[in-house]
């Protein structure tokens, strides 16, 4: 069997069962981040994204903002758990013939990212590779209470997402800011139950979100805040890279959220979580009811 | 200006010039690993490797030394800071026709690894690329008395050598013991001054404490221990990847570490730093004196 038949999400899997963790190890791989102790009442949260030229980026799209959509990845990966980024480590691959400028781009690119956020670039990696490849190691921290993966959906709770989804393709998907704000707010004034980060598709992340949780949906598609930029509903569902968020929390608390939201990004109340095992039903704008899987990105 | 003629060194220079840090950063860009200030007396290290296929193994070695390979190349950074190493996320781009058996290998030689120095293998990524590509970000500890870094050289070190040198494109880059036990024993047991592992080669990682230092160094090529798979010396010693450590202590000290070494690994006293900076002399076998530069492997 070759790895595309296993598929990405089933690749995940079997490695997840060949893998033991210490007791050091509050979730290990399936989540946006993994979870670690950590010291003062926080834990802390370590990810990897990596990225290649011709799947992530074309080269044409320049040094800066590859060094920028590389960083700041991995900063939604730490927004989704929750936390805050600290400090990370930079492993480059570039062609010998690439012009040093591009490359300095690159650093820019990351440089931007990491002050904004107040993350420090501590070290790395460089090879001679064929094709640009950058990986992004990325340190950070939540408190305890804070924590929020995939898994903690509860039946009834309204399901939310920030920004507009779909159409990344445009551009978007090279230069977006990863909700870090949004979600330390969320984190700190609300009990959010689950979040993720758009990367796959938000049927494919809310997918996962609802087989970490034992849980289904419902879906609005009229609420499914779509970009003008996605081609159709379908490919705006699908596409990934959105960066935005999806997250869940008590439907009682849904009213003040929305009250209480003073981000310029938008948020939008999409459906709710039922308790039917991972069953996604989307209500289309007839009002008509499609069960459909939940399907996205995937590398193979 | 292209890479290739930037040089690797160089463009590590150029980006560490780019980054600043802030105060939780004990030793950032230029060291086996970055030093992050941690919590119970203790540092925290941080290092990321990436191996890519044709460059640093090619398909035919399998995928059990691969992945032996990649994670033992980042525990082989952690041992030359002094310490030792915890969780790792590792990201993997892979042909999505690669046989899944393979990536099995993979992730057994990982595992092999990890089981053997209690690492924790947490997360990571899942890409789709041409060429198999491995990126480890393994993190570490260290007591802040064991932290050695390469600059600490002292003028009259002896310098050190573990194992051998040279031949390591015969197999042994593949499948290799990290020498962490060394290390650590080393570091609990001695004041060692600086200390670095030997990817590039040994006369430019000796270089890099040189460098680093502000020093020179004298070595007798009758005393540095080259392997019987290398070409010759001058291979062996510009070739790279023996993932030895090269470290250096103060003179007094030196009797007693060899009388005191315990271990199955050979130890060689190859020299001793000088004080003319970045000056490397060898004394070849029929005693005659050359000075050179320290050279090895580049990247680019």
């Amino acid at each position: 069997m070759i790895l595309k038949d296993l598929g990405e999400f089933n690749f995940i899997k079997r490695i997840s069962a060949l893998t033991s963790v210490s007791k050091c190890v509050i979730k290990g791989i399936g989540d946006d981040a993994a979870v670690l102790k950590g010291a003062g009442g926080r834990y802390t949260l370590f990810t990897s994204d990596m990225l290649v030229e011709g799947r992530h980026f074309k080269r044409n799209a320049g040094g800066y903002l590859i060094g920028k959509k590389s960083l700041s990845a991995s900063v939604s990966d730490i927004a989704a758990m929750g936390g805050w980024p600290g400090a990370c480590v930079v492993s480059l691959g570039a062609p010998p013939s690439l012009d040093v400028k591009f490359v300095d781009g690159i650093y820019k690119g990351l440089r931007a990212v990491s002050r904004k956020y107040k993350i420090d670039l501590v070290g790395g990696d460089t090879v001679a590779s064929e094709k640009i490849i950058i990986n992004v190691a990325l340190l950070g921290e939540v408190e305890k209470d804070n924590l929020t993966l995939r898994g903690g959906a509860k039946t009834g709770d309204a399901i939310f997402v920030t920004g507009s989804i779909g159409g990344s393709l445009a551009g978007s998907h090279l230069d977006f800011s990863p909700r870090l704000e949004e979600a330390r707010s969320l984190v700190n004034n609300f009990k959010v139950n689950s979040m993720i980060d758009v990367s796959d598709g938000l049927l494919a992340d809310l997918g996962h979100i609802l087989e970490a949780s034992g849980k289904g949906a419902v879906l609005y598609e009229k609420n499914v805040p779509v970009s003008k930029k996605a081609k159709d509903f379908n490919s705006a569902v699908t596409d990934g890279e959105d960066f935005e968020l999806v997250f869940t929390l008590p439907e009682k608390d849904a009213g003040r959220l929305e009250r209480a939201w003073r981000f310029k990004t938008n948020l939008s109340r999409i459906g709710c979580i039922s308790a039917k095992g991972r069953e996604l039903i989307i209500i289309d704008k007839s009002g008509a009811k499609k069960k459909i899987k939940p399907r996205g990105y995937k590398h193979f």
